[in-house]
């Protein structure tokens, strides 16, 4: 359908702020024809505050999202919601059980939802999330929450696209410790102990802070909230918290090193999905008979200008923020 | 460690089938320095018979494993476990947990069994267990299990790896419509309905039944197997459907593709490793102020010999074995 709109109407419907424009624009990019539609409307992003928000299924992440989105509108922001669910086929019910908790803000014409599961983007759901949030910041939405279902590597790695990222936790699950072994405190900005009247609230917020006093952080300490999404308890904190974060961001000039992050990101889904598709028919086109793995793939990489030795002798490190002290 | 251990000695340990060789030789994969010892001992690999086991946590997979190990070493078979949890931080505790069902192979030196985490190999946890898989084979076990956790993407992409794929559910879940709109029913070769005393087993068995009707099978039709794997029920009928899926692709000869498709697959995580490599190096060298992400794309793309227009506008089809009937 969208395809018999041109791009020249949805730009104008776009710059006239119509919902449907940001929507049509949306699922152009997510079916891989968003190219033309950026790099047009590119120059008037960069003013949204982009929120990732993950967490471990149960704890009430939508639950959150909604009482963000209610502060939010409440201090007179426009807000974009983009709901990611990158991997599990097993979990799509609980996903349209959970969306249920945001119907409240459909009708409100401030407050735009989006449910990420396209995989015909060449940059994979990563990259089709990157082209939402750019659209919706582009199209002039004044907060992006992204919010992932579940907290595995691509979940997380979601969740990095924004310029902070709020991990949310359950009492009593047994999660913690494991948790912050996993590497979730290097990408916490906030964490969020949320169902704080859960016997075991108090005892959760000991262990993250017992783990955090482990660690050695430069520049921002993540902050701990304790809330209560349903009831919105502590939401007004959580939302300090948040405006905390974009003041130490704004003031240190981190932001520009966030927005960097964001972009070279978005630029290596896209690339990615370039060469991915490349070798896929390069893969299929030849019959490396005899060859080993390793000697076949080298010999691949001659496609892509790659000639080389030694070249499967090197780990990648994991980027880390937080160091462990004294080990 | 192992660093200290050439490569000779390691070899001619790996040829006297001790089975610290075959451990420290998938460390070494693990770690990115498998290249040289997979090119030696790649010529004995092809003759294992390679089992994929995915499905949702709490199913039971672990004591799935433990009865199938069992099952194959009752007809003398010796049997490796390759144990994959490539995405979920949260839930390494269960892991732990599910582990200690499989102790008492542990004593048994005929089996073998390996936990894959790394994330230090080039093609990502899918190299590495490929890498893990070849290696067992090419040192002559017979049988060889890849168990992953949770049925993502990349489980599912994991369990592919392999010559057959085990899909195993969950009475009463509420899962089998969903796993069955995921895609799942394509991947299957064999269904396994575990906990077959539940009061909705039959109901799951009926179920799955009638979405299997709404399919066209080219070849192979899975089969659906009921299951009591802590009793040890149904095994022998679940062993009988697996030497039935030998059979089936040893007398089409479909075995060749699927051996092919597991090399193909080897070759394009190792690639795709290494391209990942050299774009996160020119990412880091370069800095395109003022581009938008899709024409920074196209210009590091340049870096790989790729010149190109109209290159986001395709979009990638999924490959499907079985396809919908009258849609």
């Amino acid at each position: 359908m969208s395809s018999l709109v041109g791009l020249d109407a949805l730009l104008r419907e776009f710059e006239e702020r119509k919902m449907r424009a940001l929507a049509r624009a949306i699922s152009w990019a997510e079916s891989g024809r968003g190219a033309e539609l950026i790099r047009h409307v590119y120059a008037r992003a960069g003013r949204a505050m982009t929120i990732g928000l993950t967490g471990p299924p149960g704890v009430g992440k939508s639950t959150l999202s909604a009482a963000i989105v209610r502060k939010a509108r409440s201090v007179g922001k426009t807000v974009g919601v983009i709901s990611v669910d990158p991997s599990s086929p097993f979990s799509h019910g609980a996903l349209l059980g959970d969306r249920i908790r945001l119907t409240e803000h459909f009708v409100d014409p401030d407050v735009f939802i989006r449910s990420m599961a396209s995989r015909g983007h060449l940059g994979g759901v990563a990259g089709a999330t990157a082209d939402a949030a750019l659209l919706m910041d582009a199209f002039g939405i004044d907060v992006i929450l992204i919010e992932t279902v579940g907290v595995g590597q691509s979940e997380i790695e979601i969740a990095e696209l924004a310029q902070k990222t709020l991990v949310a936790l359950q009492p009593g699950s047994g999660d913690s410790v494991q948790v912050l072994k996993a590497g979730i405190m290097e990408i916490a900005d906030i964490f969020v102990v949320n169902k704080a009247d859960h016997p075991m609230a108090n005892q959760m917020r000991r262990e993250i802070r017992s783990m955090m006093e482990m660690l050695h952080f430069t520049g921002w300490v993540p902050e701990l909230v304790m809330t209560q999404a349903l009831s919105g308890q502590g939401i007004d904190e959580l939302w300090e918290a948040i405006a905390a974060h974009v003041a130490f961001l704004n003031e240190t000039g981190e932001i520009e090193e966030k927005r960097r992050e964001a972009f070279v990101h978005q630029v290596k889904q896209l690339a990615l999905g370039e060469l991915q598709h490349k070798l896929d028919r390069e893969l299929e086109a030849r019959a490396d008979v005899g060859l080993d793995p390793y000697a076949a793939a080298e010999r691949v990489l001659l496609e892509f200008g790659m000639h080389g030795h030694e070249r499967y002798e090197h780990a990648r490190p994991n980027r880390a923020r937080a160091t462990v002290k004294g080990l």
